[in-house]
């Protein structure tokens, strides 16, 4: 792989904010780390598109990060990740280090030899049944349940994340009989995290709940360490970009990073 | 304006396939119209994308329908109609009619001289004040009441129009106080007819709720007659491009058009 140095910053991106809950899970984990963030707003939610698409919309955004000189590379998005990981790899993997956000939940997840493991994702992520590939593939008896919430991220995104709106949508979706008996569910989208806790409190804390917030910046930690290009320094600097601009973003991303963000406007679709 | 014969086409588009509620109206209206039916999803939804945006891809979409030998384009998207009907005009008023989806609506409502308007609609619309502008144009003394309510499109191609959830959103919405006093109530988004009964039920039929499907195919029907080019025929020919195509957006067509549609997929980004 091309010789990179470990001040060089880490790319992470998504088709919009949902991503910035990684992004900020990876800080925590690395605060001397500088990101450059890319939010694909301009064809936010993936969830709805097809395979085809977001494998294109992908390989334009790794080839702008990797002119901004980026040593690694994080999919940040679910939908993404189950659709352009591979094709990612194929163009760019001599270019920099990829970690996507499906292998490290089902690696840490199959470790649990759970009986029955449930899955909610978008419509494009389900579509793929990557999840259910990869975890029969570490565990070839586990029962995966998969089922596609296309609701959750826009209600999430609206902020509703702890009234009786998102009780009663969690409540329709996961009451789905296909996920009657499982005894873990995995948040296979990255706005998910943010309702974490109203799904705890649907289970009454009777199942494992897993997003990939955590394993993803576990897994950066490690692969830097591995390649010894983990920053030292101690001025990281941070850039946001998104591909569309609106006032209604940079509201939203506090929601997902904890605190307000300047987003910069990088038409690169144009 | 270009000379056209009364057999051509009417083009139709919207951000994805909300729009065919009003393609399905004007063939009602309108029998034996062909339509050429275009709907952007590999952009949708249009209304959490910024005006610019929307301005080059409603650009593009009209472009390519007069290339299709369209004597008509129908913009059968509020987000759409608020941030592109001038621009339409200003490229292409020399090529084709237009109809928008907003002053129809707006021209029908200030004949009732209602005291005081709700507009409920995509971020996007809102963000123009296209309604409350061109509703206070024609009826100084009106008051009117916007609120962005983005939840509810992807609510409605959840299939969620008459459960417990579409119950609490619009519930949660409807009861925002700056709607406490009107008298009317705009379903400003080419989705929301499919909810009507239902906001029917939360105002008790107390109030008038309109919605735009009827009135622009009146004005379709209007226009077509003050410029001889009603179709006489009697075998129209449709069709139905997508910028992404998937099968559920296939599936979801039958909830907006009423009947199956089959999607063509129409690459004109790439």
């Amino acid at each position: 792989m091309k010789q990179h140095q470990s001040s060089q910053p880490i790319g992470i991106f998504d088709s919009g904010i949902g991503g910035l809950t990684v992004a900020n899970a990876i800080l925590d984990a690395l605060p001397n780390e500088s990101i450059i963030y890319f939010g694909d707003t301009a064809h936010l939610p993936y969830g709805d598109k097809s395979g085809d698409a977001i494998r294109y919309y992908c390989l334009k955004i790794v080839k702008f990060l990797l002119e901004k000189n980026c040593k690694m590379i994080v999919i940040a998005c679910n939908s993404a990740s189950s659709a352009a990981y591979q094709v990612l790899l194929d163009f760019f993997k001599e270019e920099a280090l990829f970690v996507n956000v499906v292998d490290p939940l089902v690696q840490d997840v199959a470790k649990q030899n759970f009986k029955e493991v449930g899955v909610i994702a978008t419509k494009a992520t389900i579509s793929t049944n990557i999840y259910k590939r990869k975890l029969e593939e570490l565990q070839p008896n586990v029962v995966v349940d998969q089922l596609a919430t296309p609701l959750l991220a826009p209600m999430i995104e609206e902020g509703f994340v702890a009234n009786n709106i998102s009780k009663a949508v969690l409540e329709n979706y996961l009451s789905h009989p296909d996920l009657k008996n499982i005894d873990a569910l995995l948040l296979a989208c990255t706005h998910y995290p943010l309702i974490r806790s109203a799904i705890d409190d649907f289970y009454q804390h009777k199942i494992k709940v897993y997003d990939s917030t955590v394993v993803v910046a576990e897994e950066v930690k490690r692969l830097l360490l591995a390649n010894q290009l983990l920053n030292t320094g101690t001025e990281p600097r941070h850039h946001f970009y998104v591909s569309d601009y609106t006032d209604s973003f940079e509201q939203t991303t506090q929601v997902f990073f904890g605190k307000s963000i300047h987003l910069e406007y990088e038409p690169i679709w144009q």
